[in-house]
């Protein structure tokens, strides 16, 4: 075994500081509790620094960093023509009275480059734009019933939640529909069977749902999906916070051949600076503009800066392909390393954003999670299941690091369960 | 009359070109539309830059700002203090995979400052932590209802809104009550008729509303509510998203002399960077650790280092005292012009986010419009029924050119309407 296992005793001493004073210490999908059911054991807790494909931990530890921050990390951690972007809006005007005219000069490159924008609306969480895509579906059709596929994550708001969660009422989710992803026919059905009260159809353009292999559309999904929307009156909300840009500049419904109604935008966006967008088709920007929404920092002018300075750069880079590329060399390697050491792992979703699980016979998921925490213990952060995030910033040398490290991973895991031989 | 007129013609291109791509060009409280009721002829919608207590318009024409965009501005645009914290953590990391210790730091300066404070979460609109709080105090609870003072707003997540409005449920707002505020015998009541099914009791620290003279809390108000609440098990959430900091740096509630359980911060937090932040008791932190609730950029490490630097500087100017002391110079030497002119300017709420009125004899808010409209052609920006906003930039200069402004601007009302004669 050649690579060096990572110590955390000031993660360790941080999380115990963060615990007085932070409800879970570290709390959402960037806690090891809901996030990545890592033991803490094997994961590191605080970032000390960021850069390109790396981030490093308060113990000094380096990652190669398949998460990306769950998303946001597109061109590569303290990307320069971002940041540069950023900083001199920063010294001019930020977040004032009067908006920039940033504001404008965003939405006319979204228009321009997002093929179902025909406007932009900004405002600060993905949940943000799934909310105000529901709201303006109820508003612009008078219906109150959504349909949801199952495996969907649309952020946290209270309607996009279940009940049984912690503080969600029957009342937030009653008008919320669920059918299987992928199925067409059970689409139809419910359609039929709640004949003009359905105000939306949300979906994620493929289902990369958590704890479960990721699925892409079948062959014609979206277009029969679309056809029967555009019959009955409801509209089609893709919500492409975790996809977008990764797929397709022009948005990931353009990539599987269809258009949205209107289209939700987070991550990717502005390589971490905070801002989100709903697109949408000029039949509803007058819905829309009737609706009550608007928050403290929606229009700030840095995160403006910043997402123009990140939607030309993915342009220039050609960024999808090499997402794609990278994505499958990659997972070739990891498949290749897992059936060299007898393991099997199955690969799903799109390469750019990949979801891994070793398949246990047994249908556990223990043998995974050892995998995933010998990966992170040398240095790759995967987590165990939950899609990845490929970047621009990520060398061929990483890849070729990765799957050396994935390599001597499954061979820790084969030493320790002699029982799988 | 001695004060330049603004000339708008940039503006008004640049807002013919948000139309086109922009859901009402400008929404939200800064649009025109539901932000200022002031006509677009007198108004400016674009900042070019802003630094201090000013924003300059892409006409050039610069504003002394009494809105502050909308609350954030209270050191003064672009605060090198602050800024410099933010840049100097952008070049080492911000949104990333594993959090920054930032987060732990401004955490623990929240718990030293805020008297009601044993833990901080991070998210970044204020509606994101009323949201968390409602959902706390039902999962806390077991109990549906909430009560409302009349004039409330606190964000604009459904529940938050009201029947009627465009993409609201009935269901978003059933379990919300409305009372009167400053009325403790109708809360009183109201608990009464609903025993044992009121969760919380969400209410901004005074009556800061629109289209309303504001109101402080009558004497003993909050704390016979305080301890009705205790009594009862009803949790008490302060929405101190626009007074917080500008009041009492530990908190609106520890200036009113009670303890919230749960207190909302955000505008003020870090001087424009976009954070917030749901601040409560030790008892509640377990059941906010249940709850989903997490975002993108929730724990990104620049607006973290920008709070924490606001925080420092908030405390070593004492500003509190600062915005009050110049808030009541400014709305003296107001009140003052007005009854020079022959009107009445009706001043109400606290100093540092006072509300203004020109009071009618006829009840209409014409006039009132009319003298807004006619400062902010001339270089003060008020708007027409929203509180303003005092920052720490703001000089005794600024506010003696106020004044002057101010009455010029009553005097040419007082010409435009020989009738009130």
């Amino acid at each position: 075994m050649s690579f060096k296992i990572n110590k955390y005793d000031k993660n360790k001493e941080y999380f115990k500081r963060a615990e007085k004073v932070v409800p879970s210490g570290v709390y959402g999908h960037l806690g090891p509790a809901e996030g990545c059911f890592i033991p803490v054991s094997a994961f590191p807790t605080f970032a000390e620094k960021a850069q390109g494909a790396y981030f490093w931990d308060v113990d000094g530890n380096r990652f190669i960093d398949y998460m990306c921050a769950y998303g946001p990390n597109v061109l590569g951690y303290g990307d320069k023509d971002v940041n540069n972007a950023a900083f001199e809006q920063a010294k001019i005007a930020d977040c004032t009275t009067a908006p920039s005219t940033k504001m404008i000069e965003l939405a006319e490159l979204l228009v321009d480059t997002v093929a179902s924008a025909d406007w932009a609306f900004f405002a600060k969480n993905g949940g943000d734009t799934t909310t105000l895509a529901i709201m303006t579906a109820r508003a612009h059709t008078g219906r109150k019933k959504l349909i949801f596929a199952s495996g969907f994550y649309h952020g946290v708001t209270p309607w996009t939640q279940k009940l049984g969660y912690p503080g969600i009422l029957e009342e937030d989710v009653a008008n919320n529909l669920y059918i299987p992803w992928n199925d067409y026919e059970a689409f139809e059905k419910m359609v039929e069977e709640n004949e003009g009260q359905i105000a939306a159809y949300i979906a994620t353009p493929y289902m990369h749902g958590n704890f479960r292999d990721n699925e892409l559309p079948a062959d014609g999904y979206w277009q029969k999906v679309r056809k029967l929307c555009d019959e009955k009156g409801i509209l089609l909300i893709i919500d492409d916070v975790r996809c977008g840009f990764r797929l397709d500049l022009a948005g990931s419904d353009h990539y599987y051949g269809f258009e949205a109604d209107l289209i939700c935008f987070c991550k990717a966006l502005a390589n971490g600076w905070s801002v989100s967008a709903l697109c949408g088709k000029e039949e509803f920007k007058g819905t829309v503009s009737g609706i009550t929404f608007t928050g403290s920092y929606w229009l700030s002018a840095v995160p403006f800066a910043a997402a123009i300075a990140c939607i030309k750069k993915m342009k220039k880079l050609n960024l999808p392909e090499k997402l794609r590329k990278d994505g499958l060399m990659l997972t070739d390697g990891l498949r290749d390393a897992a059936t060299n050491n007898g393991f099997n792992l199955v690969v799903t979703g799109e390469p750019a954003l990949f979801y891994l699980r070793v398949d246990d016979k047994d249908g556990n998921l223990m043998i995974h999670q050892e995998w995933v925490a010998e990966c992170v213990k040398r240095g790759v952060y995967f987590t165990n299941h939950h899609n990845h995030f490929m970047n621009a910033a990520m060398t061929e040398q990483d890849i070729k690091l990765t799957i050396e490290i994935a390599d001597e991973a499954f061979k820790v895991v084969r030493k320790n369960h002699p029982e799988l031989d």
